[in-house]
């Protein structure tokens, strides 16, 4: 105490003071926290400024068992959380799965063990120590899935009960709030295992593409995520009028999709065809393609078969999605 | 002759011939060819490829005058294109100036002088070489702009007289359809040049890419680039309409504004600050962001002074944007 306070500690404060602004007076915040840099500087700006907003600030450890001594770990990001002045401090310990790969199975475990912790406090916000470097990673990670805007949106800065205060602050400024607030943080081994994609992107991919572009593409990353969510807010939102609009009983008037640019098109037969059963998971560009064709380059074609026993075809001037009964 | 085709071969000459089916017999075509294996691939193929379509095709080799023997690369490139059956078989020399750095200069020189070709030949048509690789170093390039879809949505396939039929086709099948048709290609020593950012991207910001993402980054960079063309279009054709709503003599009306979109919002108000003499050059996202503030984080602020001596003012429920008189 005394003296300036230290830059990067008052940039995350500021973050974190600006995320919990619309949050009523009374209530309960939750901090994850894995122990590690990030999440540890978002825990000491939430404890310094959740009674400021005349809100409670908790934190969550989850504990995925997935390395020895994970418990210790823990444990001792527990004790520093408790040392900031937060409770309650929650230590969950969660079995990681093995359903879509190693990453996603965590972070499934994870989610579903802090919403269970926000119900138990009641608490409507949960923050997450994301910074702009992870949302670089997120979006040069969806670029290879090369499935447009909204693979390339990054995570969002409030989505649902989840906050994600530092999304503008790197990571760098968040070790050195570390330090200046006196916290160790603990390095996760597994950053630094090439086995995991987003690791190897942190550590070759986006210091290669720095390299060739110059200083500032995690901004650039980060900045063009914050612009593709709004270009994907805004076409999902023509997409579900258009959607209402073209469909009568018996299906969407083609007339109607075909006079749609093509963007909120494929969107609209996408929507049409998650809302007929096709799991969204296995709906391909290429399904949504070929449905695409009974529209724009009709010529006579039969009945598409479509993941989850979905089946599009066109008759009379509509174009009819429909799951198949069983039998 | 004889024997079955080469895959790489049949793969340009499909594509070439794409992209030729819309032009009406009878016309003629304008390859440009560095003299490279990706635009000799082209050349080659459209030499096949035009006559069937009932097409004349010809070709401009561009002389940069930027290496000491370019004169002579553009002549040996014209005597192949001339053996191909090309005709009429142009050396166009340009001289490239400075205005926004080498790789745009050259470009802007190189496109000029193409259109000048183009005119005098009557061609409606030019057929570019760009490949698949090129458009993902595109929109790499573009992402270190951060400045939204536009600037990730690479090259068109056809915009304008413009044509690219081999957006999805590799470099390497390039090269393997030259040797297949018994062409040398020439290659540009600047291609290993680190002092041009696309060559640094190339040569090394790609491969770390496929590194840490997997085999088929390319495929999903152009694919991704092919979306977000059709996002922005639709985005564009609804900020147009929208301008249009909100504008009556005053300015633009602050509660149609404000019932946009965030994605649509932004794209009128950037509209609105072109049209009123703002130079697209120097409008960055800041400006259109604290002319956006005027509508949705409204508090009293003064006029706003945009590029081009521009001024944006909120009065009576209007957002104004007009050009200050001189003097």
């Amino acid at each position: 105490m005394g003296g300036a306070l230290d830059p990067a500690l008052a940039r995350v404060r500021g973050a974190v003071r600006a995320a919990l602004a619309d949050l009523p007076p009374g209530g309960a915040v939750l901090v994850a926290c894995s122990g590690g840099a990030d999440s540890l500087a978002l825990a000491a700006a939430a404890a310094f400024e959740a009674p400021r907003a005349g809100l409670r600030a908790g934190a969550v450890v989850v504990d995925h068992q997935l390395q020895p001594g994970s418990g210790e770990v823990a444990a001792a990001a527990a004790y520093a959380l408790a040392g900031l002045g937060l409770a309650p401090v929650a230590v969950q310990q969660v079995a990681v799965g093995e359903h879509g790969g190693p990453e996603a199975a965590a972070r499934t475990a994870r989610y579903a063990a802090l919403s269970a912790c926000a119900d138990a406090v009641g608490a409507p916000a949960v923050l997450l120590g994301h910074t702009r470097d992870d949302q670089a990673e997120t979006v040069l990670l969806g670029l290879a899935r090369g499935s447009g805007a909204r693979s390339l949106a990054g995570m969002r800065p409030v989505d649902g009960r989840w906050r994600r205060p530092l999304l503008d602050v790197d990571r760098a400024e968040c070790r050195r709030a570390c330090l200046a607030a006196g916290l160790v943080p603990w390095d996760d081994p597994h950053n630094g295992s090439a086995a995991y994609a987003r690791v190897r992107v942190r550590a070759q991919a986006l210091p290669a593409l720095e390299d060739a572009l110059g200083p500032g593409v995690a901004g650039a990353l980060a900045r063009t995520a914050r612009l593709l969510q709004q270009d994907a807010d805004a076409l999902d939102a023509w997409a579900a009028r258009a959607l209402d609009e073209a469909s009568d009983g018996d299906g969407l008037d083609v007339a109607a999709l075909a006079a749609l640019p093509a963007a909120v098109r494929t969107r609209v037969l996408r929507r049409a065809a998650l809302a007929a059963g096709c799991p969204a998971g296995e709906l391909a560009l290429s399904h949504v393609d070929a449905v695409d064709a009974l529209v724009t380059r009709w010529r006579g074609q039969g009945p598409l078969d479509l993941p989850g026993g979905v089946r599009a075809r066109r008759r009379c001037g509509r174009v009819s999605l429909d799951r198949a009964l069983p039998g």
